[in-house]
């Protein structure tokens, strides 16, 4: 009979790792306020976990700046949330995900999930006429990131990706409904017209406050793919794949943790409608270099 | 009879010195395109006078931030133009204005005009109710800049302030008439609904472009303060002062420099109408600590 001491250690020090894996934090960033219905998402889904979320709000928005400018502040985001003791990392900002998830991936030892992928893969599951419309910022457009995702995994797609920069605004002024929303969503979406898809992506963390009026310009036939909820699904999906999913009473009880780079009250007056409950004890950090 | 040489040196050495300001340059800064507009109605009131303009695209907007990042923002800014040859700076911004002016005019050795003093002082000259109004950024408003402005220079007149987020992104995407605009105007302007208001102060740089939407809403009996008219007026005047101003054919023929600090061609694109004209040869620049 083989001592203890035989058995293959590998064994109990994955168990004792996933234990470990288990208790530690999902972190989460974004430019600003929009990765919140990432983060809501998740909470909803995962309510056990502990999370720490931080809005780069001084240097919000990074759609319109260059690649470099935007891989090096996600450089700067990922440093200081590894910090939080992480077991995941979430680019709950599409920008962020379509210029610097790769760079991301190959320098951190944690995984790294963007949003690009979950939605572009939700996408093909949703599609039946294969004619997939996509809209976000100017900067995720033009990127084409979900566009080669969506390629990625199937080559017979008609893709047509419009930009809505008004969205954002109108999402985080609160004005998601009412006349304004409906005749801005209605202006963008034209660019649609004719095109017969039957999918549309809400490329941008923003848009699912903008969700009522842009369902109601498209019509019931369009499904749309909400990339805050396909990013939490593509979350569990990791945790339960590796056996790292916080398990409720037997672990410590989750904490939620938000940082931001600017002024904690804006953050939080508009945060509230994207996170769907009030943020509360938000510190504000600096980088050293900033 | 005195000699040349007994005439008061004080003279010629001014008189040497005023035909070396007289071609320098005038220094212009915003957060990104909005002092467009101020340097358009430069061009237009002074077109003799050469001038350098740094958009820092890279940090837009400053309207969320904290007075102290903006304050570090303008002194980059500033301290990358003193090298263009100013002979005055425009700082071209509310934000900027409302939060670094007094720390620029103590620091430099040229003078440093911002947009909201000439905007109260317009304001004050065209009110006969005195009763003024007076929309800008959710930032320019909270600072009370143009409240307190107004108050130093008359103290019995009632004002009201109100913030009109949306404005800049639509003046941005160019919807600065139509519908969507007037329903903007219509919802925001309703704030001064009652006041009696016979001036409107369009305390940013950006809402000249939606002057008409404006104008329509609030009616012909409210005069509109544009305070890039005003601080272009304000240039003009200072100059004449010291007899600085560009005097044409004996001078170098005027020239027109444009900088940003991200990449160029959103601003080209967006800028040109808010410049109302090409924006040619712009040049991307990095302060070292950024």
């Amino acid at each position: 009979m083989p001592s203890p001491l035989s058995f293959p250690p590998i064994d109990t020090g994955a168990l004792r790792c996933r234990e470990v894996m288990r208790r530690k934090t999902i972190g989460v960033f974004d430019s600003g306020v929009g990765g919140l219905t990432v983060l809501k998402a998740i909470h909803q889904r995962l309510p056990l976990e502990s999370t720490a979320y931080l809005g780069d709000t001084a240097r919000v928005p990074y759609g319109p700046r260059s690649p470099e400018v935007v891989i090096r502040y996600c450089i700067d985001n990922a440093r200081f949330l590894l910090n939080q003791d992480l077991k995941l990392l979430v680019v709950a900002c599409n920008t962020a995900s379509a210029v610097a998830l790769d760079v991301l991936q190959k320098m951190l030892a944690i995984p790294v999930i963007g949003v690009i992928e979950p939605g572009a893969r939700a996408a093909i599951e949703a599609t039946k006429n294969n004619r997939i419309g996509i809209i976000g910022t100017r900067g995720t457009v033009k990127s084409g990131a979900y566009q080669s995702a969506i390629r990625k995994q199937r080559g017979n797609v008609e893709l047509k990706a419009s930009a809505c920069p008004l969205f954002v605004p109108l999402a985080e002024e609160g004005w998601t409904d009412g006349p304004i929303a409906r005749l801005t969503a209605a202006r963008y979406l034209a660019a649609f017209d004719g095109f017969g898809m039957d999918t549309l992506v809400l490329g941008c963390t923003h848009y699912p406050l903008l969700r009522s009026a842009i369902a109601e310009v498209v019509g019931e036939g369009v499904s749309l793919v909400d990339s805050a909820q396909t990013t939490a699904a593509a979350v569990e999906e990791l945790l339960d794949f590796r056996g790292w999913k916080a398990e409720g009473p037997s672990d410590a009880p989750p904490s939620r943790h938000y940082f931001v780079t600017d002024q904690p009250e804006p953050f939080a007056d508009v945060g509230e409608r994207f996170l769907g409950e009030p943020i509360r004890g938000i510190e504000r950090i600096t980088f050293p270099e900033f």
